[in-house]
């Protein structure tokens, strides 16, 4: 067996570097001539054998224990040793036929490797058994946890770099087993500790065994340090570890330290004296193409001739390794998650719908509540200590906070076992849930507005991996990863100006059309039907910004359903008059009431004033139909915009947003956008609203200015409402509070 | 002194409950009523007794030893504890006299805080002392490190939250020291161990002291645990430890553990029965304000008529704590960085010049080098470990990438000191060239384009600070924030879809317009002179976005001045013709030599075609010069783009940008941008641009349909144009590589 593994290593090992350079005679059965290598040779050879040496150890240790074993791979960019053992264990022939196991197969896999058309560099959707991408560092070891939530026969393998090690979002994943319990998978972490990063050593290079045991055992793990760097058998340590990881069944879970040599296998210097194997320049391509000798040389000491028969079918012992078909790296199902998933049993919004004042977030609390009963181990919510502060504290009635530690001191709603999972990281709750999301299973992401930037960028690759799921046939549509904004920039009259941050949405915006949803409910029942949506789509990213102050509820639950399924509407029980001399749009809850409070100042002041409201609630209904899906016809959108008729548009954003959305429309001009002006502290609602120039009176009063035929009348209607805003604003400063007026404000039907 | 410790704490622990209920009665000279609260209490009490017990034992560091320290707070929530302790010791009085030490400055301070138009309840650069916000938890620790590089005689106090410390930023920071030397300061983090974040405990609360110190033992610390909770005494301890920490000159780095009884001082229940001192329910305003005898006995527990004589004055013990004026916290200059920064002696550009073909990053390599030879000690440069990936190579002839620890391998341009921090984190990155420039230096952070959204939301956070600095009258400008993004989408065809992104620059976009700059230099030149503008600048922050690759050097060192100065400028040498048909516009590398690569291709096909060609290099010169200090008059973008004329625009980025900068100018209609449309692989940069519909055929096809007169002729001159790219692409996939009359391409003049 030992021999076996080694040839099989050695085999993926050739595999992969040719993957690197060759386009032809991919088993040299012919000397290399410059004509056989890729125009450019592109791929990083660094991590390559010591994933191998994992996926190898892995097979067997699936082998001989039947364990179901999901493989996330951190260093994605090591994607040649991958593939090449997709293919020898058979599972790249299964997905494409032209990947068979013989010479035509083989040399379709090397010559497709970072070829236009082909296999991207990286790990990606296209290759089996992968739900990571591993092309922006960190998240890895997150996402794996997120994978074992509620799938407790499932092994989550999971290599981390050790220059992923070094990114924050890894190193606040550490703490994740805290957090897990037996009735979730084991996560079985393998710091691929091989020295260097592109240029230099790394932190956990530079830390000893001491302090590399310390620094694991502090965060909960039980670190088995496997050195194989200098044996020439590394199978049998490495074989041991896990071995002894997979038999250990209580303490502190096991993790695995593998100090490795970097890019093993190369010459030990180049043709000009570079080290090479063992150190930072074996990270990418190794060699230069020019060195052709060197290349062949080093090609030629993996003896293909010995692993591959003359039609390129590798020997038998080496198709011998892999573990049965079913249990394959490559053939798991929960990588293909889709196929795995159920529709969530989701309750009626009716019952939980609100009348007259209502938190919206609280509403959805009672709501998704009620999910949580029906759907016990599908559906999971993750955020950062913000549940009850976002006023979703109804759902801790039925479920805990999962955490397993007890902690002495007081806690509430903290169980070993529960549908919530709290911890102050938004990397952490992303990669969670991705993770959980990609293995078929459901969640919700609630998250103050400003701080969901943090996971921007992760968002960015989430968006990048559903648009390529979306492009391989095979893969099987996942539930959407949900986002809830909520603890608003409009109402941080508690925290200020750092939690005032809209720009998530524009962030969103420069998404792939299909992959994207943006939404703001008015109002309670407009948010209960939004996420009903949400909960049942899949293969999205939505986003819902939502309030939790008690606020008015404008629509029945019928109302609601029609108003999410038009996306934009006329509201014509707020509107009066006929043809419109200005339309007031809003998007967004505090939006929503200062235009219809801007709406009852006209009906008082200038009650010949022709007005119309507009809502907004999927932002990219505005979008030309061209642009997005869900844009309106051009049909619609006259409907409710008119056609040349001035539009105020109140805006939970930044305006640049509403303009994003609107290119491409006619006479786009007519739009003046009011939105957050990134002015904010510490301050009144009202106070808030008149910096950033948002006030019932600044909406007021640009209507009368920009309405049709109003421009002789508008301008004193206009400088009277400004007048009784500064007065409002001059007793908020006096009083530290809204005038009672403002806060109290309620519509009259 | 015990006792005049114990009693400053009081007097600081009653002025920040006060600070949370009071607008009026602030000494309790009457019994409360309902009147002298605020109308809505607001702030957050459960941190502020500690960061008092923290503070006023560095008062007595300081006042025992003269160490210059600055404190940087984590928990910037916490306030108004620190607002206590700056009026205390009369800070607040020096930078403002309404605040003075005596009844009438208590009482404005009170009320000031969380007040319309006062102090907001986080930490801002209103509050002298201070370089960190806090709102946002995670970034404080590499914030204080980021203040001790080059400033060997500071010691950097930093309070970390347990709340914050389970962020990832927070969790990489941890490892800095292994990036510090004795050339630097000391940063003494201080783990604010209460147990509790907003409504659970926290990781750190569940980990045992045994893990605790195996934990910060392995991160390369010598951590001190000091558990106040069931002292009466919690001064003496702490005093022990941060005396000991202070005296250690040798061995791993030392940091404290400080366990202590969140929200102390509190009832231990409220009159309902919650619990309250020492659990979550103490996180925020523990009291309800309706609970007015308990919130006045609460108040009254501190006997402040004990401490402050009748007309408000502190009595004499409290006054003699603090150290001597120019030691105090509050005082620190370093806190107002930019009174301590000096002009960076910038080397000439014209040294670095290229002529024909230049790499633009390497070019600035060597001006770089240049500038470090120069200004020894206040310019660093951090990356993720990109910098020879990023071609800016020449630094490390003249400096070495700083890193504190041995390590046994092969290491190249690795020493003790250095001006290059590198280290595969974006968010340390981040952090700590933060905190070096608050504090008065330099610094360029170069990053990889599409993993710069990485720290998005730490740049909202750091808009934010610089936008309020800017509206603080005696804070100084500090040194601008500047990012050279480079390894762009374009030119990802060694990585892949996950590293293209330029999301980046829409983020900025929605920044206040005084703080951002956002430039697309062409080539080498103009790289050059840019980059001299930026590090010459103030209070902004300059997104520099620049190719890697050899190209083409478009302008002479004086056109490439002057076409920064302009901003947006016509090239007529790359024009032809008079009046044009039609104008191509460029931002960007990439973009810029598709585009006169088109007008070759134009010129060949259609010779009579009027084309002007018009080069962007400062992008928010496109906006109307209402919406942004550096837009084009009218006049001069008129100059530039004609009035009523086509404008086929290749830019960088998504096209959104474009759209938006541009709003608000008149015809926006007629500009057609071409850009990064979300698609990408492993592919060649002819197959990227095509699949993002921007090759040099995709744009001449675009001019000749739009050109004005060109209707009849435009339609089969287009379909020409992408038959070439079609075949172009076709050669592309069969061998791999652009076709060589692609990569080679040279613009003949």
């Amino acid at each position: 067996m030992r021999d076996a593994l080694r040839r099989y290593r050695r085999a993926c090992d050739y595999l992969a570097a040719a993957m690197i350079y060759l386009k032809d005679n991919v088993l040299l059965t012919e000397p290399l001539r410059p004509e056989h290598l890729k125009p450019r040779p592109l791929g990083h050879w660094g991590t390559c054998p010591g994933l191998t040496l994992v996926y190898s150890a892995l097979n067997r240790l699936v082998a001989e224990t039947q364990q179901r074993t999901l493989l996330v791979t951190g260093p994605g960019h090591g994607a040649p040793a991958i593939h090449a053992n997709l293919w020898l264990e058979g599972t790249h022939a299964e997905y494409d036929p032209r990947l068979s196991l013989d010479g035509s197969g083989l040399a379709e896999l090397v010559r497709r490797f970072s070829w236009p058309g082909g296999f991207p560099s990286h790990l990606s959707p296209e290759v089996p058994g992968v739900i990571h991408e591993g092309g922006e560092l960190g998240y890895a070891l997150a996402t794996a946890f997120g994978a074992a939530f509620d799938d407790p026969d499932l092994l989550v393998a999971c290599v981390i770099g050790d220059g992923e090690a070094e990114t924050g979002p890894t190193a606040a994943a550490w703490h994740s087993p805290k957090f897990t319990n037996p009735g979730d998978g084991r996560v079985l972490p393998i710091l691929h500790l091989n020295g260097y990063k592109i240029a230099s050593p790394t932190v956990c290079e530079a830390m000893s065994d001491d302090e590399l045991t310390a620094y694991f055992t502090g965060c909960g793990w039980n670190p088995l340090l496997v050195d194989v760097r200098d044996t020439d058998d590394p199978d049998s340590p490495l074989a041991e570890a896990l071995a002894r990881a997979h038999r250990q069944d209580s303490g502190p879970p096991p993790m695995i330290v593998l100090r490795n040599t970097k890019g093993l296998g190369l010459p030990s210097t180049s043709p000009e004296g570079t080290p090479l194997e063992g150190t930072f320049h074996a990270h990418q391509v190794p060699l230069d193409a020019d060195q052709l000798s060197a290349v062949e040389q080093w090609l030629r000491s993996y003896r293909p001739e010995e692993l591959f028969d003359a039609d390129g079918v590798p020997a038998p012992d080496l198709l011998a390794v892999p573990p049965e078909p079913e249990l394959r790296l490559g053939r798991v199902p929960q990588a293909n998650g889709g196929r795995l998933r159920r529709d969530l049993p989701l309750p009626d919004v009716a019952a939980f719908a609100g009348t007259e004042e209502e938190s919206p977030t609280e509403a959805l609390g009672g709501w998704l509540a009620e999910l949580v009963r029906r759907a016990p181990d599908t559906f999971r919510v993750v955020c950062p200590d913000e549940l009850q502060s976002n006023k979703l504290g109804a759902l801790l009635d039925v479920t805990d906070r999962q955490f397993d530690r007890a902690v002495p001191g007081h806690t509430e709603h903290l169980a070993r076992r529960g549908r919530v999972l709290e911890v102050l990281s938004e990397h952490l709750c992303q990669g969670w849930l991705q993770g959980y999301l990609l293995t078929g299973r459901h969640g919700l992401f609630p998250c103050y507005e400003a701080f969901v930037s943090i996971v921007d960028s992760m968002v960015n690759q989430y968006a990048k991996f559903l648009k390529m799921s979306g492009e391989v046939g095979w893969r099987a549509p996942v539930a959407s990863l949900n986002y809830l904004l909520t603890s608003d920039g409009w109402r941080q009259e508690h925290n200020g100006y750092s939690h005032q941050g809209p720009g998530f949405i524009n962030q969103m915006l420069t998404k792939k059309a299909h992959t994207t949803r943006i939404f703001f409910p008015p109002d309670a029942n407009t948010l209960l039907e939004t996420m009903h949506r949400c909960l049942s789509s899949t293969d999205l990213i939505n986003v819902v910004v939502a309030g939790k102050q008690s606020s008015p509820v404008w629509l029945s639950p019928d109302d609601a359903r029609a108003h999410c399924r038009a996306g934009t509407a006329v509201w014509p029980w707020a509107s009066h008059g006929g043809s419109p001399d200005v339309v007031l749009a809003c998007a967004g809850t505090t939006p929503t009431a200062e235009t219809l409070a801007a709406v009852q100042l006209l009906a008082a002041a200038a009650p010949e004033l022709r007005v119309r409201v507009v809502n907004v609630v999927d932002l990219l209904s505005l979008c030309p139909p061209g642009r997005h899906p869900n844009g309106l016809s051009d049909e619609a959108f006259a409907e409710c915009f008119g056609e040349d008729v001035p539009v105020i548009f109140a805006f939970h954003g930044y305006p640049s947003a509403v303009h994003e959305v609107l290119h491409g429309r006619p006479a786009t001009q007519r739009f003046h956008v009011h939105g957050y002006l990134e002015e904010g502290t510490t301050t009144t609602p009202f106070d808030l609203l008149a910096s950033n120039r948002m006030t019932r009176h600044d909406l007021a009063a640009d209507a009368v200015r920009r309405a049709r035929g109003w421009s002789s009348l508008g301008g004193d209607l206009a400088r009277d409402f400004q007048r009784q805003r500064d007065e409002f604003l001059a007793a908020a400063y006096r009083d530290g509070e809204d005038p009672a007026e403002i806060t109290g404000w309620r519509w009259k039907r």
